[in-house]
C-alpha cells in the first residue's frame, strides 16, 4: 500500500450534554474530526444543543451521524438494557428521524448511524439486538452506513441488510491477540498516554497494524478511528493525532 | 353556501399512550377522522406506539399530523411551562422529525403540526411561545400547515410566516359570545349529551354557526372540527357526529 | 398441620399509574388484599398517586410496600439493565425513601420492599444485583422486611444480612417440578381459568402444595400470595380467591 | 448590634450533576460553607450523587437541606410550570422523602427545605404555589425550617403554617431600592467582581445593609447568605467571603 491511497475518517461523540451540562468541547472536536457522532436525546443531547452542533458540524463540512442509544439519561447510555427487538428498533429510527430535522435545517443530512455505549458493545455479540438496530436504520429510510467493529454481528447484520459498513478502531484501546477490545476496567484497557496514541493511530491508518496487549503485532483493518472528547486533552490530542496522520502521508477524510 | 361545497376534516388525538399506558382507542378513532394527531414522545407516545399508529393510519388513508408538547410525561403536557424560545423551537422540531420517520416508514408523511395541552392554550395569547412554535416548524422545513384556534396568536404568527393555517372548532365545549373557548372548569365548559354535541358539529361545519355560553348565534368559521377520544364513548360519539355530518350533505375530507 | 395456624398474606401491585394514565383498580384491589406493593415513581406512580394509594391503604389498614424498579418509565420495568450495584443500591433506597414520606404522612409506614418486573427476575439469579438491593434496603434503614421467590438469590443475601424475608408465590402461574417459575412466553406460564387459580390458592396457603406443569405434586412454601392486579376482572378474581381461602379456614392476614 | 453576636449562615447548591454529568464542585464548596442544599432528583441529583454529597456533608458537619424543584432535568428547573397544588406538594414531598434516606444513612438528616430555579423565583408572588410548596414540607412531616426570600409569599405561607423561616440574601445579586432582587437579563443585575461580593457579604452580614443598584444604602435582613457553586472560581471566591466574615468578627454558623 502506498501512502497516496491511504486515508482515514476521524469520528468523535459530541453533543453529548444534556440541557444545563456539558460534556464535549464540541467546537474543538469539530476543527478536528471528519465525523461527528451526534447524541439525539437518549443518553444525551438536548433538543437545542443537536441544533447548535448540527450547525456547527455543516459550517465546517464535518459529517453528521446519529449516536444512538438505548433511553437511559441517568445512566449516560452505558448501562445494556434488555430492550425487546420491536422497541429498539423504534427507539433507534425516532433518534435518526429527530437528528435528521437538524442536520437537514443546517443544511446537511444524517450520514451514518453509530450506537453509543452499552448498545455498542451489546450489538457486538447479540444478534438480535443487532438486528433490531439495523431494522431501526432501515425504518429510518435512506441506506444510511453504519459504524461499528470489525468482526460485529451488527456490521454482520447491516451487511446483509445492504447496509454500507465502516469499520473503525480505537488507538486509546488496547487490544487482544484476536483483535478484540480488551474489556475497560482490565489492567491497561486505556492507554494514557498521549505519544502512544498518536504511533498506533498512525500505524492502524498506515498499515492496519496494531500492537496487542500481549506485544504480538495484529491486523485491525479501519475506516476510521474513533478519537474520546471526553477527557481532559482531548482536544489537543486529537490535533496531534491529524497533524502526525497527515505529517505521515494519510488523508484525514470522511468515508464515503 | 350550498351543501355541495361543505366540507369538514375531522381530527382527533391518537397514541397518547406511553409503554405498558394506553389511553386511546386509536383503531376505533382511525375508522372515523380523516387527521390524527400523533403524539410524539414528549407528553405521551413511545417510538414504538408512534409507529404502530403511523402504520394503522397510512394504511386506512387518515393524515398523519404532529401533536408536539411541552417535555412533561408526567404532568401529560397540561401544565404551562415558561419554555424559552430557542428550546422550544428546537424541541417543537425534534418531536416532528421523530415522527416523520415513522410516517415516512408507512408511506406517508407529516402532514400538519398541532400543538397539544398547555402549549396549545399557551399560543393562543403568547406571541414568544407562538413564535417558536412557529419556528420549530420552519425548522423541520416542510411548510407544514398547523392546525389551531381562530383568530389566535399562534395562527397569526404560522400565517405571517407563510404557513397555511387550518382552523379548528370543539363541538363539545361552549362559546362565549366573543367566539372563544369558555375556560375548563367552568360551568358548561364542556358539553357532554352526545346529541347535542351532534347537532353543534352539524352547525359548525354546515353554516359555521354554533350556540354561545349565552344563547347567541355567533360565527365560528372552522376547516376541522376536532373529537376527543380519551372519554368513554368516545369513538361511538365520533361515528355519531361522522354519520350526521354526511347526511346533512357534508363532505368529511381531510384539509388540502 | 391444622388449619386452625395456617395464614397467608394476599399482595398485589398497587398505584401502577403514571399522571394521566392508570393501570390498577387501586380502590378495588385494596378491599380484598393485606399488603399493597405501591409503585414508586420508578417503573410508574407519580407522587400524587403514591400519595393517594397511601391514604387509601393506610384508611383500610392494608399494609404498605415498596415496590422499586428499574429506572424506565418506557419500558414499565420491564427490560433487565446492567446497573452498577452503587447506582442500584441508591436507587433502591431512594425509591424507598419517597414512599416513607407518603405513608407516614397516611399515619403508616413502609413495612417492607419488593422488587419489581424485570428486576424482581434479575435478582433471582443475579448475586450482585441481588446484594445491590439488600445493600438499598439497608441504606434505608428500618431493617425491612423483603419480599421474594423462595430459593432465590436476593432472599439469600437478605437473610445473611438480617432483613427479614417473606416467600411468595403466584397462584396464577405455572410451576416447574424443581420449584421454579415456567418463564412468562412459554405455552401455558400463565393461568387463565379463574376456577383452577383459585383451587391453586388454597393449596399453596392449606398444604404448601401446587401442582407443577408436568402434574407432579410439589411442595412451595410462602407466606405470601402474589395477586395481578393489571387484567380485567383481576379484582373479582381477588375476591373469589380470598373468599375461598376464609372459607377454607385460612386466616388473610399481613405477614409480621 | 456588636460583632460578638453576629453570624450568618452561608448555603450553596451541591450536587447538581446527574449521571455523567456534573456541575458543581461539592468537595471544595463543603469546605466552606454551612449549609448544603442538595439537589433531590428533579432539575438534577441521582441517587447515586445525593448518597455521596450526603455522606460529606455529614462527614464534615455541614447542614443538609433538600432543594426541590419542577420535575424539569431537560430545563435544570429553571422553566416555570403551571403545576395544580395538589401535584407540587407530592413532589416536594416525594423529594424531600427520598433526601432524608440519604441524609439518615449519613448519620445526619434533612434539617432545612430551600425550593430551586425557577420555583425559587415563582413563590416569591404565587401564593398558590407557595402554598403547595409548604404543603409539601408539612407532608413530609418534621417541621422543617424553610429557606427564602425576605417579604416572599413562601416564607409567608411557611410562617402561618408554623414552620421555622429562614431569610436569605445574595451578596452577588443587585438589589432594587425596595429590596427585591434585579431580575437576571437586566444590566448589572449580576455582580461579577470578587472583591465587591466580599465586601456586600460583610455589610449584609454584620448589618444587615446592601447598596441597591441606584447607589442608596437598604436593608435586607438576612440570616444566611446565599453562594453560587456553579461558576469558575466559585469555590475560592466562596472562602475569601468566609474568611472576610469572620476576620469581621461574624460567626460563620448554620441556622439552628
Amino acid at each position: 500500500m502506498t501512502s497516496t491511497d491511504t486515508c482515514v475518517d476521524l469520528n468523535a461523540d459530541l453533543g453529548e450534554g444534556f440541557g444545563r451540562w456539558h460534556l464535549t468541547d464540541d467546537e474543538g472536536l469539530l476543527s478536528v474530526v471528519t465525523s461527528a457522532n451526534v447524541a439525539c436525546g437518549f443518553h444525551a443531547g438536548d433538543p437545542a444543543t443537536m441544533r447548535r452542533v448540527c450547525d456547527l458540524a455543516a459550517e465546517r463540512g464535518v459529517r453528521i451521524g446519529a449516536q444512538v442509544s438505548y433511553r437511559d439519561l441517568a445512566g449516560f447510555g452505558r448501562r445494556a438494557m434488555d430492550v425487546p427487538p420491536g422497541e429498539l428498533a423504534a427507539e433507534v429510527a425516532y433518534q435518526i428521524g429527530a437528528l435528521e430535522v437538524f442536520a437537514r435545517a443546517a443544511g446537511a443530512r444524517v450520514a451514518y448511524v453509530k450506537p453509543h455505549g452499552a448498545l455498542y458493545n451489546r450489538v457486538v455479540h447479540d444478534e438480535e439486538q443487532a438486528g433490531a438496530v439495523v431494522a431501526g436504520v432501515l425504518l429510518a429510510g435512506a441506506s444510511l452506513p453504519v459504524l461499528g467493529l470489525p468482526g460485529s454481528r451488527f456490521l454482520d447484520a447491516a451487511g446483509k441488510a445492504g447496509l454500507p459498513v465502516v469499520t473503525e478502531a480505537f488507538a486509546d484501546r488496547a487490544y487482544t491477540d484476536g483483535g478484540t477490545l480488551v474489556p475497560r476496567g482490565r489492567d491497561g484497557a486505556v492507554i494514557a498516554d498521549p505519544g502512544t496514541v498518536v504511533e498506533r493511530s498512525v500505524g492502524l491508518a498506515r498499515s492496519g497494524v496494531v500492537t496487542s496487549h500481549s506485544g504480538r503485532e495484529i491486523a485491525v483493518r479501519a475506516r476510521s478511528l474513533c478519537l474520546h472528547g471526553d477527557t481532559p486533552g482531548a482536544v489537543d490530542l486529537a490535533r496531534r493525532v491529524r497533524a502526525r496522520l497527515e505529517e505521515s502521508g494519510v488523508r484525514v477524510e470522511a468515508f464515503a
